[in-house]
């Protein structure tokens, strides 16, 4: 049975994520939606301020008639979490408040995917930014960490990555290492899943709690997320979906087999099919913003290739539809730039492939977030605790 | 938070199912299993005593030194819950009591799948083995009926399946007119969730929680467990494995696409593919008893037909693998009657096929429980509320 301060300390949380959910609340719409007297409301809205998390804006009135109105907001800058996502040639890390919104993102290329080298990048990447965070006054929880492939999240050790050619890495020390022995939380995740946990903090206001998440990149995951819980499975690696076979099976594979869905729809099959593309691969969001411009030019060969791509992604997530059954599909990574253009072919595919009608009733969309999806992931996940507990989480915070 | 009342009521549920999954228990077993106080145990236990769902063993000496013994073990018929299978042309009841064991298990034929024909074959069938259970002085708690396809729980519609050929079926209500309006709660489930029930009830005491359940009949789907919870998706129809892509585009399927997991290891491929088949269909546990004989002797037909199904399906299961990461995939319906006559071809291709190594960690193999897998798991699922809340289980059941 837990303990009335347990209790208590679970409810400021749940303070918390209401409004981070639904914006600034009366206490009396706090009371609604939590099932919670108005006077306990009070005391826990007291308690926030106190911790400096929240504040109540000056009395307003709302009409003519009535009393006037006062709500409470959340003190957004005051805390923030840290998200680092690692990929084979670049690290961005982006900070998110309490609100959601970014206090900071930076992107750096790294030259040598080797892990010493990424290792002393990624740390100089998260000094510099903690140092940025100290100046504006925003209290850092924690750090996460997103990487591609399969990790020992309790040790922090990456434990094989294909795309970066890595095993047995010991992310978490390595960088606790670099950073100094007095550094905050790090926590490590795979990419794909926090792909999935940016999109889910979008899609929870909208009452969406089944959703699946397709990385689109030089390697491909799935982030699956049922009833709001991260889908990692018995053996922690659920979601590995770019090594399903796509019935093609003349297009070999870096793995070894062939038909591969990395093979057919990864980034590197989709530029290969564009003549007169970009030599650099480098900025990559460049590089998307570039060919979805030429895409809205109708130029034939990248509309050819996003008919290609749609295609084979399409007959992926029809398959991932019939097993998991999710309210919404959200495609990121270098997918997220093309909308309609590919979308039509994925939605098509799906239709005839699913053997749900309606794709299920299951909502097939691009993300919003372009590449960034994995880091602002990251950033929520190191914010999580406070709408746990935040009274622990502010204590460890130091304030 | 929860009353005192609602929390020893989940107690003694908690007690109930402690003793399912290990077996009979002393006292102070129960009060380590459970980390509760000796004293609230003994509480507990007294309650369930007279609520005539457990008993306690006369004092036995264990060893030469030592005080006696007492066990405390489940009343096994008291009660039990009743499970009905319909299948395209039969119909099965099973009932278990609060051991597990099985207390009646029928089996009828039936001629026309028309819904009318099934149901008063259906109501006529659980007529029967209510009458039988009532003889022996055992409560049935409720029944639930296992069908193929997509139902809506809360109405008791079955919505759609495709291998009875039905849409828009009242299944519930018109098991209730024709049983009478004064009989026991029904209930209905996807025949393939059911089955990982069944599988289930034997995982969790070997501590597995993780499982995927895979049917083999005319039409084929999944049961996923993820984390002792059934997996349905926000849609309700996860688990319809039934209709991917195998890559085998040249064949085709009764649903009009092609190359689909039905059609290449469905029950009907795999006796397309043997020669000199014996020709009823009807009794499927005796043709695949048959079958299984044949395959030990070594006729190269069955082998062969076992080989092509075992590559098709462990295409499908390391498909899954990927997906789901599950800690044990279990084969039911027909696959179960050919151990490793299968296993070494799905186990083959899985190998080969899924991205993570030594499938995953995950074990693969038959179910002990041939064509009983959904009645067995629609029993276990009508006894459920007993472990929830006996109090109220018993005072609805009239005792």
């Amino acid at each position: 049975m837990a303990s009335r301060t347990a209790i208590r300390r679970a409810n400021l949380g749940l303070v918390l994520r209401d409004l981070n959910t639904h914006g600034s609340r009366s206490q009396t719409q706090l009371a609604e939606d939590l099932k919670l007297p108005k006077a306990t409301v009070s005391t826990l809205v007291s308690e926030l301020i106190e911790l400096d998390l929240v504040y109540q804006t000056d009395a307003t009135r709302a009409g003519a008639v009535g009393r006037p109105r006062r709500t409470v907001e959340l003190r957004g800058t005051a805390i923030c979490g840290l998200g680092v996502e690692i990929t084979v040639d670049n690290a961005r890390v982006i900070a998110l408040d309490l609100r959601d919104e970014v206090l900071l993102d930076r992107e750096i290329v790294i030259d040598r995917p080797d892990p010493d080298t990424v290792l002393d990048a990624v740390a100089g990447l998260i000094g510099e930014a903690l140092g940025s965070l100290a100046e504006s006054d925003s209290q850092v929880l924690g750090i996460t960490i997103a990487a591609p492939g399969q990790m020992d999240r309790d040790t922090g050790v990456l434990r094989f990555a294909a795309p970066l050619g890595w095993s047995d890495v010991r992310l978490v020390d390595g960088l606790v290492e670099r950073l100094g022995g007095n550094v905050l939380p790090i926590r490590i995740d795979n990419d794909a899943r926090l792909g999935a946990v940016a999109e889910y903090a979008v899609a929870r206001t909208e009452g969406i709690h089944d959703l699946l998440y397709v990385t689109g990149g030089v390697g491909m995951g799935a982030g699956i997320l049922v009833d709001g819980q991260i889908l990692r499975g018995a053996m922690g690696f659920a979601g590995e979906i770019g090594h399903l076979p796509l019935g093609r099976p003349g297009l070999a594979c870096p793995c070894g087999r062939s038909g591969c869905v990395e093979a057919t729809v990864g980034v590197t099959a989709f530029l290969g099919a564009i003549t007169e593309r970009p030599h650099s691969l480098r900025d990559l969001d460049q590089l998307m913003t570039t060919l979805r411009s030429r895409a809205d030019a109708g130029d034939p060969s990248v509309l050819a290739a996003l008919g290609t791509v749609g295609q084979g992604l399409g007959v992926v997530v029809g398959m991932l539809i019939d097993v998991l059954s999710p309210r919404a599909v959200i495609l990121g990574g270098y997918f997220s730039y093309f909308g309609d253009h590919l979308l039509t072919h994925v939605r098509g595919a799906v239709e005839a492939r699913a053997i749900a009608g309606q794709a299920g009733g299951c909502e097939i969309k691009t993300s919003t977030f372009g590449f960034t999806g994995p880091a602002r992931g990251a950033a929520h996940t190191a914010l999580e605790a406070v709408f746990t507990d935040p009274v622990a989480c502010m204590e460890h915070a130091g304030r």
